[in-house]
Formats: C-alpha cells, sequence, structure tokens
C-alpha cells in the first residue's frame, strides 16, 4: 500500500494562483513564489511536494537537513529546493535559496489538501439564542455553544466541540472535533485547536484543612489566548484562580501540553509535546521549550524570553538569563545506570570524600616538605 | 482588553446570603462568615474578589503567599484579607484571620459564577430506557447514557458526555463536557470531574506470545471513586486487570493524570498535573504527588500515607516512611550539562578512583609512618 | 459495596462453548481450553474469575507473581491457575500449566462482559452519503463521518467518533467514544482504540522568520495504522509532515502516549503511559518503552528491535544495540537530594578534582621513591 503524494486540491491558495491548482505548478511559477534562483528546466507541472526519498516524478521536494542528504542524489522528484552548495549534487531542476527549511514551510501550504468544515451550520448543533455568530461561520454536527457566547467570522467550528458561556472566538480561528471550551474563555483570531483540547477547566487548587480534608479554591479567573496561535491535540489549559491565564500572540503548543492556573506564556514561544507547566509560571517571548520539560517551583517561577530549554527537563527555579539549559540524564545500559543511579543517591559522600583526600594530601606534603 | 473582577452572579450561595449577592456583601458580612478581626471600615459594598495587584475598589482581595506582598500598599481593593503581622501595611479595611488563604478559599465560593448546566435533561441526549435518573438531574446536549446506568439526584452531565452500562454515579457529582465513563464504573458523590477525562478505559494489559506477538488480558475490573473527588482534564484512570481500581474519599487530581490498572489511591491525596501510576500502584492517605511524577515498578509498589513526593520525581521502590522524597536533577546551561551527564553514565567509576586513592593514599602514609 | 466477581455473560466465545456460558463451565472444560493438568475434581461450575485475594466460590483464579504468593493458601477460589511448583500449596483444586499467567490471560477472554455497542447505525450520526459502511457495522449516536471514508465489516464506532475524509477503517476495529480521526488516517483490521485518543492531528511544525514570529509548515502526510493495534486512551498519534507516521502490525499503547510526526513504530512494540516520542522517531519491532519515557534528539533518531527502555528515560541518542537501558535518578528523602543534585551540577569539577589528585599522589609517589 503506498500513499501518493499530496496533491493540491481542495485548499485556498494562499498565493491566488487556485486557477493553477489543478493544473499544477510550473516550475517558474515556484521559483517566483519562492524568489529563488532556478537551476535547469523542465516541462513537467508540479503536482505534489514530497520528501526527498519518496518524491516521484511531478513531485516537488527539498534538502534542508544533512540527515537526507544521501537521499538527494537519487530522488525521483522533478524540482529540489536547496541550498547553494548542494546544487552540483542534485540530479534534476533545482531551486536555490538561502533558507530552504523556510522555503520549503512556504511552498508547503500550497499543496495542503485538508477538508475544511461544510459551510454553514449544521441542523443538529445546540446554539443558545443569545450566542452571536459573525458571517461565513462554519459549524459541525453536535456542537454545543452556550449563552453569550461571540463567534467571530470565517471561524470554523468542528463535530463535538463544546463552547462555554460568555466565550469570544475571533475571526479565523479553527476548533478541531470535540474540543472544550469553558466559560469566559477568550480566543482570538486565526487560531487552531487541535481535537480533544480542553480551555479553561478550573486549576488545581486546594489546601488541607485542619482535619486533613482538602478545601477547593474557586477558580474564578478565565484563559485569555492571542491570536496565531496554534494548540495541539490533547492539551488542557487550566482558568485562573482570580487573574487570567495568559497565552500570548503567535505561541505554538505542541499535544499533551499542561498549563497551570495563572500562567503567563510570552508572544512566538514554542512549547513541545508532553510539556507541563504548574501554577504562576511565567514564560518569556521567544522561548522554546522541549518536549517533556517540566516547570514547577515552590512558589511563581519565571523564565526570561530568548531561553530554550532541553528536553526532558526540570525547572525548578526561575531562569532570569536568556539561553540554552537542560537537565535530565543520558541512559546507560541498565546495569549501569543501576550502579550510577545508587551512587548518585549519595553523590555529597563521594564530594566530601574527594574534600578529605585533598586535604589529607595536601597536610602530608606539608609534612614532607617540612 | 480588561477583564472585570469576578462578580457573584449565579450560584448558589453556600451561606444562605442569597438576597445580598446582587446587592454586594458588607465588610461586616463577609467578617462574620470568616470569623475574622475586622480593622477598619467602610460603606463600600463588596461585589467581586480579585488579586492583590490588580483588585479595584468594591473588591476583596486576600495577601496569603509572601511572593505577593509588595502589592500590598498599593492595592486598589476595599477589603483585604491577610494575618495579623501584615496588617499594618494595610491601606485599607483589613480582615485579619489565622490562616488568609483558607479564608480566601472559603469565601471564593461566594463569588463563583461558572454557569450551570441548564435545568432538564435536553431533547437531543440518548438514553437507554433501563437507565434511571433520579431527581434533578441535569443532562446537557448530545450525551449517551447506557443501559442500567443509576444516575443520583442533583447530577449534573454536561454535553457530549458518554456513560457506559452499568455505571452509578452519585448525588450531586458533575461531570464536564465530553468526558467518558466506561460501563460500570462506579462515582461516588459530589464528585467533580472535567473534561476529556476517561474512566474505566482497559487497562495496559499484554504479554508477549512465543512468538514474539503480544497477547491481552481482559480486564474484567472496573474503577470505583468515593465521594467528593475532583478530577481534572484530560486524566486516564483505567479499570482494574480483576480487582478494582479504587480512588477514595476527598482525593484531587489535576489535568492529564494517568492512573494505571489496580491502583488504589488514598483518601485525600492529591495528585498533581502530568503525574503517571504505573500498574498496581498503591498510594497512602493524605499524599501529595506533585507535577510531573511517574511511579512504576517491577512490582507491586507503595507509599505511605502522609508522603509528599517532588516534581519530576521517578518513583521505583516502595516508600514505607512517611515524609517528603525528591528525584530528578536540576538544570544549568547545556554545556556544562553535558559534561556533567557524561560524567554520570560513569560515576561508579569516579566512585572507584576516589577509593583507590583512599586506599593509595593511607598505604603511603602508613609506609611513611613505618 | 462489595463487586460481584466478573461473570461471563455476554461476549462471543472465542472456544465456541457459548451454550455453557451462563451454566458456567466445568473444570474440565477449563483443563481442556488450556490444556493444563488438573490435580484435584470438583463438580462446581466455574461463573467469574477474580484475583487469589478476591475470588470466591465458583472462580477460577491464578497465580502468576510471587508478590501474590501469600494469597494462594487462603484462597476461596475453587481453581487455581498455577505452576508445577505451587501445586502441594493450593488448597483447592488445580490447573498446572507451564506459563501461568499466559494462560490466564488466554482463559479471561471467556469471562469478559464488555458490552459491545448497539447493533446498526443509531438515528442520530451524521454520516456523509460518500462514505462507504461494511456489513455489520455498529455505529452509536452522535457519530460523524465524513465524506469518503471507508468503514469495513463488523467495525464498532461508539458515541461521539469523528471520522475524517477519506480515512478507512479496516474489518473488526472499535473506536470508543470520542475518538477523533482526523482525515486520510489509514486503520487496519481488529485494532482497539479507547476514548478521547486523536489520531492524525497535524505534526508540530513550525520555524522561526528572521522576525522571530513562527512560520507553520502544512502537515501533508497521515497517520498509517497496522493491524491489530490496541490504543489506549487520550493518545495523540500526529499526522506526517510529508511522508506518513506508521505504526505497524500488533503495537500496543497504552494511555496519554504521545507520538510525534513521522514516527515509525515498529511491529510488536509496547508504549507505556505517558510515553512520547518527538518527531521522526523509529522504535524497532519487539521494543518495550517503559512509563514516560521521552525520546526525542536534534535529528532523527532511532532505537534498534528488541530494545528495552525503562521508565522515565529520556532517550536522546539512537540506540543501535538491542538490550535494556535506563535513565532517570531515584528518589530520596528531600534533604539529601538537594545537596546531591546540586552536587551533579559540578559533577565535572568533582572528576577534575579527582583527576588532579591522582596525578599529585602519583607525583609525590615518584619524588618519594627516588
Amino acid at each position: 500500500m503506498k500513499t501518493p503524494s499530496k496533491r493540491a486540491i481542495l485548499n485556498p491558495n494562499p498565493n491566488n494562483l487556485s486557477s493553477t491548482r489543478e493544473a499544477g505548478f510550473s516550475v517558474e511559477q515556484l521559483a517566483k513564489i519562492l524568489n529563488a534562483t532556478q537551476v535547469g528546466h523542465t516541462d513537467v507541472k508540479i503536482h505534489g511536494i514530497a520528501s526527498l526519498g519518496s518524491a516521484r516524478p511531478g513531485d516537488l521536494t527539498h534538502l534542508s537537513n544533512v540527515y537526507y542528504r544521501k537521499h538527494l542524489k537519487h530522488t525521483k522528484a522533478t524540482v529540489v529546493i536547496l541550498a547553494r552548495k548542494d546544487v552540483d549534487d542534485c540530479p534534476t531542476v533545482a531551486l536555490v535559496v538561502g533558507e530552504p527549511y523556510q522555503a520549503y514551510a512556504q511552498i508547503s501550504h500550497l499543496f495542503d489538501d485538508q477538508p475544511q468544515v461544510a459551510e454553514g451550520i449544521h441542523a443538529s448543533v445546540d446554539i443558545h439564542p443569545s450566542a452571536s455568530l459573525a458571517e461565513n461561520v462554519r459549524i459541525g454536527p453536535f456542537v454545543s455553544i452556550a449563552e453569550n457566547a461571540v463567534i467571530g467570522a470565517d471561524v470554523s467550528i468542528d463535530s463535538g466541540v463544546h463552547i462555554g458561556a460568555n466565550c469570544t472566538i475571533g475571526k479565523g480561528t479553527r476548533l478541531y472535533a470535540n474540543v472544550c471550551v469553558y466559560h469566559g474563555v477568550q480566543i482570538g483570531q486565526f487560531c487552531v485547536i487541535h481535537s480533544n483540547t480542553v480551555i479553561g477547566a478550573d486549576g488545581f487548587g486546594f489546601i488541607p484543612k485542619s482535619n486533613g480534608e482538602l478545601q477547593s479554591i474557586a477558580q474564578l479567573g478565565s484563559v485569555k489566548l492571542g491570536s496565531h496561535i496554534d494548540i495541539g491535540a490533547g492539551c488542557t489549559i487550566d482558568r485562573g484562580a482570580l487573574d487570567d491565564t495568559i497565552i500570548e500572540d503567535g505561541v505554538k503548543i505542541d499535544d499533551q501540553v499542561h498549563i497551570g492556573h495563572n500562567c503567563k506564556v510570552g508572544a512566538h514561544s514554542m512549547l513541545c509535546g508532553c510539556t507541563g507547566l504548574g501554577g504562576s509560571v511565567e514564560i518569556g517571548a521567544h522561548c522554546i521549550l522541549a518536549g517533556g520539560v517540566g516547570v514547577a517551583g515552590s512558589g511563581p517561577l519565571s523564565i526570561a524570553s530568548k531561553t530554550t530549554i532541553g528536553a526532558m527537563t526540570f525547572v525548578s527555579q526561575s531562569i532570569t538569563e536568556p539561553g540554552t539549559y537542560q537537565g535530565a540524564t543520558l541512559h546507560t545500559d541498565i546495569r549501569s545506570w543501576r550502579r550510577n543511579a545508587k551512587r548518585f543517591t549519595r553523590l555529597e559522600d563521594v564530594v566530601q570524600r574527594v574534600l578529605k583526600l585533598e586535604k589529607q594530601l595536601a597536610a602530608k606534603v606539608r609534612e614532607l616538605e617540612k
């Protein structure tokens, strides 16, 4: 079973080239869009985009990562986006650009065949009469929208989505199937939220009573998302206790990310899969948190803008200097690990023994030198 | 865009002060509810609750955490809940209590404006005729309830929830949108379960056959939740293989927590976000597992009551003594980390070299002393 | 409240013994199914299966794990599956087999009382006219199936499931409530996918533009699942950027597992709860990744077939030799941890001091020996 490479069929063309979508793109058209230097020529029209290793004639591909260079000379693609240094090894037409990966990112949307939610509002929906829907809203089946929600123009809401009372959803935002948005949440324009993500559930606020039972604290804040935010599937972004949880413009969040109450994530930061932020964590702008990072401390905690945190790192203290940080340990065979991990539990003792050795040796040396 | 502070509008008033909700509360009323000493007086009625830094006139606020003390002298709030030691720095009316955070937790519910599920049963639901619904049940759209389920009085079930056959849901419990409860699960009274949480999916039981394929083990147990349990969004609590998975009264579970089959979580324990329990883990009562904790061993594993486990800790062996435990590593700049983490993979060698040094030095010393 | 042990009521009997399900099984029947040596006899019919500790008369149980051996002599079960070495301590009828746990896995399905999705197609569904449904498909309420989806024979789809355009779902596969399958995803035969799992959401592909904003890369690949795959609740398996994300036959995935775009998981591998794979990770066949494992590197990364990774391990480099690997640290009391973890951040310094000591001592020894 071989998947055909992806064809440009359905999507609105961001470059007003819609008439050419089905006919395919000429190499010259693609070169112009990318402002690329074309090396070689072909009359073959480009209908699809694929990776170097799996591309076929009629496909566009790209070489952006040294890991895949070995596939260049054997590629079956008709056109390859690449950097100047790789052009001599290209067996076919090349589009030479300064940043091949960026060029690929840009051109990839020409070939996106992702289906839209069907036009209009499905008959099965449950929309409160007080909710307001702007023009060109698309709403799939089994969607519920509660009182006073305000849905902007061109919003797409897929099946099974629940939108609570008093929410606002900005223009052009897309909510995939089964997303849940609690009451009072504000979502900006042109956001994308993938399936089964939950925005605005109660923050985790409980304190022990004198009898050991846990008393809940009402979570009265909400969640405010800016614009141009992408959120993956299965995420949870909790509402604030009093003030709001805030995600600024352009933030990109991968799948299964958890953001606790009263966090603030600065503009254009990236949070990779399975990362979790405890309550009241403040992430600056343009940060990258790789996968599986955990940020939580005994009090509020902040990470400076332009900070990168490596995968699986535990951040328990604020980071005030931008830079790249990492925690965690490396894997080894399990026998070595058992010994090393056990030693780690007494690392202080080892260091004390080294200190003692240093003192003993120095004393002995002094003694001998007398 | 500024969010107004939260107003007390909709919620049932736990102190029978409903007539005063819209009119606002007098400071004297709040002092009485909290059994607080009032310092100063105002005729301004309290309509909202907000944090020290964002409160406005007409708001109540609290000072419970030293991190926020800097905001006290500039607060615009009309009333501040605080401890005796902070009263002199308070620029406005103070309510002095022994435990300001507890007092705030208690009073916060007066101002909760969270909408309820609409009264009655939505016309779109699919409820099996054999299911039994007690009085005053509220059921939103697109809910399915299978055969022989028993839904207690005052239960609220939001849109898109699925309840399997033979489940019981106790009085006053609330299930938020798109929660899935598998067949035979028992949920006690006054529980709160947030969106997209799944209770009772199959435990992960597979064993390799001689040909390397994996054979499933039927998961015939169920899940039993006690009463007064709160569960966050996106959690998974698996059914037992033979015996049930058990969550006792008053347990509080944050978002994206995973509880494997046949676990038992003792009363009034807290599991913070992204924590995962492997199969057959037994957590005692009054435990706290911070965020991102993983508990899994080669056999069943238990944690003593009143144990606290710090964030991102891997617990691979039972803990029999109550106390506070921690694992994981601290972050550093990535260059230091690379060197240190590499050394960790040979920590045993380092220790052996220290031991050798100790022996050599001791031998040399003895030799010299002869 | 005591749960009755599980009764064999509803399920199709894999051994064509359906007539005996309600009547119960004789020990001789069970011995024959398991190819076991029967020690002792009873006329009591076996109606249920339970653990050693909670079994009652009329139940079958098993002893497979040394942790539970203490319960053997007190068991109330009528029949115990066990190994030859334990037969002398068995107070009741024994079925002696070579591999008790495998025998229990096999026989457990006789007693599975899990309800099926109701026959037929619920009236509330939204199925596109171009979708194709094979015979004996069961579809619950509030399910949406988009254009050109192909649903195989005997497929069960529970309430609230969303299936995107152009998906194919193979024969006998079961999707539990609120599963989301994006467009173009291919799922093989006899798979089981638990609630709120999302398959085919966009991979996490963003690159920074020169102004620091993040540009998305269209995710044009899809997800291909083989046959006989089990996936737990709350998982996310992302679609590929160009090529597909691939899960091969017989893979078993626990709850809350995340699989990034363009990963490939080899046949018959197991991924335990809360494990996350970054993009372009390739896991071989017959691997076991325990809970909370994170696999992510700076480039594509692969793990050799027949590799086992221990819980909470961070794998940042490829593993080329099959074996058992582990990372992470062990927990200790928090005071010791604070000291040790701080020392870890300067482990290289400690090692350098040991090296220096070795040199000093060697020099001094040489000096003295002159």
